[in-house]
């Protein structure tokens, strides 16, 4: 294997989807095959490997990947010496952050991390909230869980839980109580000291970077552009919001202007009523795959 | 609930998730949530609910909600006191509009509408078949279909039925004959007086028929954008059709022009060979996600 | 039926779903019909017919249809009298090329075509293979094989075969050998004499075929646009393809220029990190649906 | 169409697979065809018709159908004047039986059904709710739902809700409480009186119930046989169900004897504990597809 | 490879599924294994091959394979050198045998194959369709078609086809007239004659045979039992069909004996309630896995 | 809940759904609810929950389950103080049973557990397999491994790993050679002393035990029936297994004997063409249910 090769790691499992979808749109196709866990990509300075979430972290750290994306839990749970690259939203259903939460039964007497002392506490993070206790001073058991975890608070094998969510709706349905948000996650490009001092991989590793954002930026804005009379520009500028300027273009039929920008997409359905008000004409929004 | 939330019908059924991904293109996120009819939505002032299509205008008119999606043929049907806010034209797989047609046996001697005096006709638009039978002066004895109503003329249970359909093969399927168009259904945003008179719901309202609209102009349409020699830009302009004036701006090269332009997607096949041989150079289409 | 319309073959089977799609982006929306050959389009001057890859070319000789698209190595294996109107190169997953390999036990002495003489081999394609090794000076023994062909060389029921292949897996996983490439295949718009020297229907082929390239040269490559300060304007516009001009215009600020390009989708993640280099704001990527 | 044809009704809809099921090991193979509603059957006696459930007693009382299966809710709906062949009990996930069920929210103050007067009601059972109301002597209004019935009273459209459940969850899940069980219902077969006097189609139906309560016997029923010392053999017997007498026999060796009988499936994990504690040996089970 | 293991062909493709099913009931369990075509067998003297049902004959004439299992009419087909061990009838999704008939558009003057003289004819099974005709004096050019072949003589490629159905709707759907029945295939166990002289290989052979027959035969018979009355023994053995002889036993009880029978699954409808008339009690009817 | 109740742990994941088909075998019916994990079960005198397998061990020992089942390794692994019940021979596709091993590369020098000192390994079995290493004087070092495990060592991230298998073509697909198995798994129902103690949980207990493993019997086991002759019936019964003496008794005519027995599924084959040579006429086999 060529030293100049980067190894990237891609977290095989509930994220394997969408993290391929994204790399497609980001400009690399990657295929993974049945009972195999090296992906082909169509790069011939990457070599691709299926690597589970929680142990990313000690692959990067070791050396045994470059680069790769996972969970700043699992980051932090590894406690592996790794350098953040960028951070990376995207996620599956909901649009809502994934939380590491403190839950209890809801008539447990347990209401803050301090009530916890001399407690038993069940989680799939267990030196993540081992160490964030001791910060507090507090000390409790904290158990191992393969999942299922609300179930053994419910069943009282133990007397509060640390598990992820996105809406809190599992936690609720099982009758349970959040007292406390310990950790918001979200996903990481990481990467070991050494790849990123070697000036052949930084490189890539940049281009990964840089290319993976335009294209999750392009996921929540879209294009829009409009005609209006010159006379009117400064109003409709007005309207539009101050992060990227506008591009604007004389018409050949110089009394109009065309006004080119890019906004939240969230931002379109109160903003085009506005803009049709101001007087544009031909309002028209298209996606986009990239924007830097 | 506040009095300034609006209660939005969302038609359960066969329309269901088209309107989802129609709402989804116009800027609002719809999730629905199994065994409960209200779907979350991400816009704060407005509340959803699922209503079968057939009820919808009942809801509507009673107040429950205050608009709501539905086929004219049931706004039809029910004779509920609502206002149309606009048609929306976007339906399953066909592109031919659902008509309600009267439908006799191949060998049936009745060939118009005047023949069905003193017959029985079965249907599942009971009340609008009959006020539309009464109007031309026939009286004929309507019963009620729950469906399967093809199977009821063949078994000669009745003499004739009011059927919807898109193509007519599964009328014609069952040797069946269609004499009549009845009615030409369509899907329809529909409104009462209280909500439409109340400021801040009709501006909600208002929005949600722009952004409607404008998702569903842009599946019928493409932009499409080209550079042409500036002596020739009037023989290319006038190949365009008139309904949308392009955007035409000078290049940098001032011998260039460069012409933006929405046209019919399907016109676009015919569109580009013309404008090739008028001397368009560099012809892109593109699709857009709204069009106002 | 008019001797205007247009009969077209549509190959039925692996390429069909591929066809049809290529067609819907062209322009033209093609339904199939289950049991029934004949599926329906939205060109009155168009008659489709679903007909096997293999007898595609046979069925344009005769005149039975006056237009199709199919491979070229059954084109070759039925040397049918028929004239390519253009390549289409479109896939099923890969993005590899089809080809047709020789193929024998990885232990076999044969090293090369030369040593296929007097031994038995077994291919789907039985007319062009017989073709090729005469042309070669060679005498085998072909046998028609109706599939599971590697299965045969493996048994030893064969010494060779003639397979088709695009990544050559399936080739190694039954642990043979490719000795050489006979062939490689690619999709192609075929037509007969008589319909191409008749003007009607020689314009319909034509609008077709650019149409059909035009998507398929949209699949391939992205718009980029971006602004750039005026005075760098050379350098930026160095970096790009020289292979279609940039379209370059004045923004409003006459110290910035507007510059939009299409470029290969696979350049665009080693173009960016270089354009954003060079100066360029607001580098923004988007699909096209047609490039011509 | 012969006079002593069989004209057979099969409920279309939420019981046909399960219909289709019953009559194959009642030995009767029905095959549907997509958009037909006549499906074949292996007896050249009957003729088969796919009928909604709602509407089945109306054909059958009409002569449309001689003969067919329905839900003793739509009989008493309809009112159709039909005969009751049998009662069949099969039903699709759970074992509990379907009841029709007043439901109000949790916080009415209706509290039986004498609480009713003067209130509105949405069902989909317009006419046997009314007639039960009526027989109370309670006056109220009850309007017709086409489905997501439970909504309606969650929304405040009607104040109670008469609608089907087998477990009570879906209530539940609406928060909504039940005042009373109006009907329990359960799957009949139906004739019409002429049909029934007619001998040969008499015979046939005759027939047919036979053997459809052959078959649902077995379901809920297995064999059991075991050997038993001679001397023990009236213990052993008198642990058997009464309901069936044992079939027992001498083995060859004349000191033992061979016991076979019918249970009901749900008994045998409570049976052979003791029957093994009362000296059988060998002791098998085995289903059954007719029991007599 | 031990020169006793017998080597058994799987036809691959729509009998595939099937006959591992068959062989399961028989006593063998066969899995495939994805791109492989030698499946596994539990069974250490047999070696399983998957191969295309209209190479089978081939290669057991050849000695590739010993013996496997094929249609009557790709053995006719091939002329292969094999000898048929037995006839095994099982199929689809239908009851009826499938047929290879010649089939000419509705309105076409060819009324019996006399008529072929001189005419076009596409088939799949050219070899067969050939000798047929030239048993039958007539001289016609026959086609081999690809496939979708009822097209061929719809679109007027040739005069005729000859194609396989087991209902004939396919050819009725195409709008064709079935003129002549050329013959009923069915799937038969072939071998080679080497194989059959081999005493260990021809043992497993017949081993084979009978528990394929053993499980085809239980599946068109089932198992009925019950108890009459020793003085009304003689009326209830007359009506049981002579074929099997029942197996009749003293009870315990010694006026009444135990009857046990096999009879053809389609019989029992009509039996049992003859049985039940003549005074028969406790009857019962089980599935069975073989019967020789 | 009351004391008596018995509290049963169902394996959720890879064993769920045939723990659930066994139960239903047994006599149970279990039915799951989604984002809950207590399903209901059709015996008052149960409660049920889904445990991981992993965890079933300790939630048994610390008395939250009275009863549960799981895999030897998991109870090995847990090192938790409870009772085996039984051991239940049931899984997933193959036939064969579990197996964890110790795997290295093809190229590795590690040749026996001797050579594992000073090494890395990884496994999900952490406590096991430290303890089997220092059981034989070998010190190495033991990772926790969160799936992939293969993976690990062919990236050279660890020397050797523990993982479970049963074929090995995983193990072999990633190119891995199997040093020594460490273990044999197999299901177990596994209790505490607790419930053993408490005589109405003790023999709820017994009776599962004794229903599984009567269904499971039955699973491996078919029965087989037969005449004979009078006179030839040692000799038959001397083909038969000894293990269960068969069921003998005299037919009506006396000349002629009525054998049954139970056999082993896989012995069948063999054993009908013997029986069918010693004389045995009307052979049938049938399934059964449970056998005890």
């Amino acid at each position: 294997m060529s030293p100049s090769l980067l190894k990237l790691g891609i977290p095989k499992g509930s994220l394997e989807e969408a993290t391929l979808a994204l790399f497609a749109q980001a400009g690399w196709r990657i295929i993974t095959h049945s009972r195999n866990y090296y992906p082909s990509i169509n790069d011939p300075n990457i070599r691709c490997s299926l690597v589970r979430a929680q142990e990313m972290a000690r692959y990067v750290a070791h050396g045994i990947l470059d680069v790769g994306l996972t969970g700043l839990d699992w980051i932090l749970e590894t406690e592996a010496e790794i350098e953040t690259v960028c951070s990376l939203t995207y996620s599956k259903s909901s649009n809502q952050p994934s939380r590491w939460v403190l839950a209890v039964p809801e008539d447990s007497s347990i209401r803050s991390i301090a009530d916890l002392a001399g407690k038993k506490i069940a989680t799939e993070l267990v030196g993540f909230t081992r160490r964030y206790l001791a910060m507090h001073g507090i000390d409790a058991q904290i158990e191992f869980s393969w999942g299922a975890t609300e179930a053994k608070v419910v069943e009282g094998l133990v007397d509060a839980i640390v598990e992820i969510t996105e809406t809190g709706s599992t936690i609720r349905a099982h009758g349970l109580r959040i007292v406390e948000e310990l950790l918001v996650t979200e996903t990481r490009l990481i990467a070991n000291k050494t790849a990123l001092n070697d000036p052949t991989r930084r490189a890539k590793i940049d281009q990964i970077a840089l290319m993976l954002q335009a294209a999750l930026t392009a996921r929540r804005k879209v294009a829009l552009k409009c005609n209006i009379a010159a006379d009117r520009l400064d109003d409709l500028v007005a309207l539009l919001p101050s992060l990227h300027a506008p591009t604007v273009s004389h018409l050949y039929d110089r009394r109009w202007m065309a006004v080119e920008t890019v906004v939240d997409a969230a931002e379109v359905r109160d903003l085009i009523p506005r803009l049709r008000a101001a007087g544009a004409k031909g309002i028209l929004e298209y996606e986009l795959r990239k924007i830097v």
